[in-house]
């Protein structure tokens, strides 16, 4: 049991699209990644999704639409929604979602990771 | 769909301790509430809570210690743990935890409320 300060993890690490986690809360784990450029088109059958923009702003492209999203910001995409985020600039994200979730969802390929403690 | 400014939210109401919801991720709520002054002792038998600080300074005592949070900071109430949050000033909070949950925990009395949408 310990506070988390979401900035000094941010600190840890600097690679993206790899998810780190920093918090379990039931059955999800509070995760951050930083993001930049473009990921693949995939959807989570099972898991809804939430990001919230810490640090700078994030495109979230939809079938239907783009969601942009600012600092202090977030959006929950719902599970079997296809997306696929887009950095222009770096992100730092904060994602919460159920533990089974797998970043690239749907889909595994080369950016499929397997998110850690940090 | 659509995305969610927290401020902007914040600024729809004005009433302490009455959490708001403002998303809905699976199983659980994302809700935000404005605190000042004490709250009760409680726990929750069976819901983590998570409290993210978006404004100010909140104090949650524990039997065993207390935990500060500021601003950028999060905690996680794990379930069973007797909690009491305290707020000198104002604290704007972003809380998630499980649909199930009452804000008073295992305690009802004057200062339980159901939360609704905004």
């Amino acid at each position: 049991m310990m506070k988390i300060n979401i900035a000094d993890k941010f600190g840890l690490f600097s690679d993206y699209w790899s998810p780190k986690i920093v918090g379990e809360i039931n059955d999800s784990y509070v995760k951050l990644v930083k993001l930049k450029g473009e990921f693949v088109w995939h959807s989570h059958e099972n898991e809804d999704e939430m990001f919230l923009v810490v640090k700078g702003r994030l495109l979230i492209k939809l079938r239907d639409g783009d969601i942009r999203i600012g600092e202090g910001e977030f959006f929950i995409v719902p599970k079997g929604v296809e997306h696929m985020p887009v950095a222009d600039d770096e992100v730092h994200v904060l994602l919460l979602e159920p533990k089974t979730t797998l970043n690239t969802g749907n889909v595994r390929n080369e950016r499929t990771v397997e998110a850690e403690w940090i």
